[in-house]
């Protein structure tokens, strides 16, 4: 991490999650991360306590760079739902009970003092990976991020797209299997069904209950309920065929999505993200890449690059930043 | 159809087919068609001759409103197939035998002596679409044609996107149905092998032959392969259960597709075209506008709208007149 510089502007780019809140301080120049801090999210305490929580998270950060709000020029923040842009509200948040149309940029201007920007969590990330990680060069990218869900975000013409109503890159939900498991959302066989830590979860709890074998028992006590994608891991790095298959078969979904996209979009650059993709890189990025080739038409196939992100857990914060530098400028 | 006036300016717009040849005159001004000319392709001769006749079909089309080259100031071509269209090149058109980086613009431009410009067919219609029919407003449009195949184009901030490298828009390759049946693109459950015109041929020959009744047979005299889409409206007017059942699901799938499209990116219209769509408005629209807005996100189905395109044939002549239109300004 830098030195905070006496002399150097900063933001903040906040990840707002259902379990944490991360902030990251960040240099505008450079966008060299000066400190984090980390709070739970406490969602069960509703929309007030927990604006609370990312302002105290923000005043964290910047303390911990030997900071205050007086050298911060703006914060970014990612909020896990759908987000009105312009008017800084959150619309909708699965994961976070009571929000509803929560004007979370007027609250938190109102306990900070600073400008914030707010955008939807996957758009930011995206944002991040595109700008940290590649320069803000390529001029379509699509990111997918594979965790207990599965999200996504676009780039297109060098700007992140988001649609009408700053709701797209719903990657999740793209059907695959029209017959397939039932998805969260009430549909049937959207990628999120078929490939998150939910749906791969859900899978080898089936199995098991149904007499699978699986070194995943042992590893967990029995406790199958606290599995966590570096366990899948372990486990088919000590030879479990079975956890083997399932994470080949949710790689293979994956990789038929991504070929979807490339036929609907033809980027140039496919990055994936998330605690399933950081966990099983190695085991999953090759077979999403070979099928994803395979399904895509061969113009979209030409310069097609398909990798992870090295960001992980930084992709939200590091893409806030990026977000509030944007609107500053 | 307009007068041709001796102050308008006129461009051409031409839609290549893997059957005709179709060229339209409009005026720069207020895109009014003043004359059209059709010509059968001919693709069997190759591409010399094939640009040879596209040509002919240009100044057919101009002659057919007393004009002559010099009052045209651009052409503008929808080629079926992947297109440079930096390089006005067509990279490959499956229909189009022997067409392999043809330089499409550089050799009408020899034969024509005025600017020409390639873009993908179907790019080039949803294009005429967004500005004939909807005057260039909506922001963020997606355009699907639903024919022998099926095809795509995106309007996205505005502008046409057409990704990385002119391919962007493969929606009869988005794929809906791990399992399902082979596409000719060599793929499994692709949209095009679920709900083109194919498609449903292939369903209804099939079911034929295992015995499956149904009027196809009488109004063809049992020559199923002279099938057209009216003839599918003609046997379901008529109150044959089976088509309207092979129907129904075919809008089905587009319905879902519609929904993938909208989960990912967010427009405010979705259009609907093509011979299929012509033909079988009244029997497919409602339910692909019902199975859509089921499987859209709450937020992504806010003001969306789903609409069938009155441009039909036309849509093809409009964009590639609209494009050329766009280039000289």
């Amino acid at each position: 991490m830098a030195e905070a510089n006496p002399k150097s502007e900063y933001v903040v780019g906040v990840d707002l999650g259902g379990t944490k809140i991360l902030a990251g301080v960040f240099t505008v120049d450079g966008l060299k991360c000066a400190g984090k801090a980390k709070l739970s999210t406490k969602p069960g305490r509703g929309p007030e306590a927990v604006m609370d929580r990312i302002a105290r998270c923000v005043r964290d950060a910047l303390d911990e760079c030997d900071l205050d709000l007086k050298r911060c020029k703006g914060v970014g923040i990612g909020a896990p739902g759908a987000v009105d842009f312009d008017g800084g509200r959150v619309i909708f948040a699965p994961n976070l009970p009571g929000w509803k149309d929560v004007p979370l940029k007027k609250e938190l201007e109102k306990r900070l003092e600073v400008p914030v920007f707010v955008e939807n969590d996957c758009n930011i990330a995206v944002l991040g990976v595109h700008e940290k990680e590649f320069g803000g060069k390529p001029r379509n990218l699509v990111g997918l991020f594979i965790g207990t869900g599965i999200g996504g975000g676009l780039i297109l013409n060098g700007q992140l797209f988001s649609g009408a109503h700053h709701t797209a890159g719903e990657i999740g939900h793209m059907v695959l299997a029209v017959d397939g498991p039932k998805c969260g959302c009430g549909n049937k066989g959207c990628l999120e069904a078929l490939a998150s830590r939910t749906a791969i979860f859900n899978r080898i709890q089936s199995a098991v209950k149904e007499g699978q074998k699986t070194l995943l028992t042992d590893l967990l006590d029995d406790k199958l309920e606290d599995l966590k994608s570096g366990d899948l891991r372990k486990a088919i790095r000590r030879g479990d065929k079975f956890v083997e298959r399932v994470i080949e078969d949710a790689a293979e979904y994956i990789g038929v999505a991504v070929g979807n996209l490339v036929n609907v979009l033809n980027p140039e650059l496919v990055v994936l993200g998330g605690g399933v993709m950081d966990a099983l890189e190695d085991e999953m990025l090759g077979i999403i890449a070979e099928v994803a080739h395979d399904y895509a038409m061969p113009g979209a196939n030409k310069d097609l690059e398909i990798v992870a992100s090295k960001l992980g857990d930084d992709a939200g914060i590091t893409g806030a930043a990026v977000l509030a530098r944007k609107q500053l400028k």
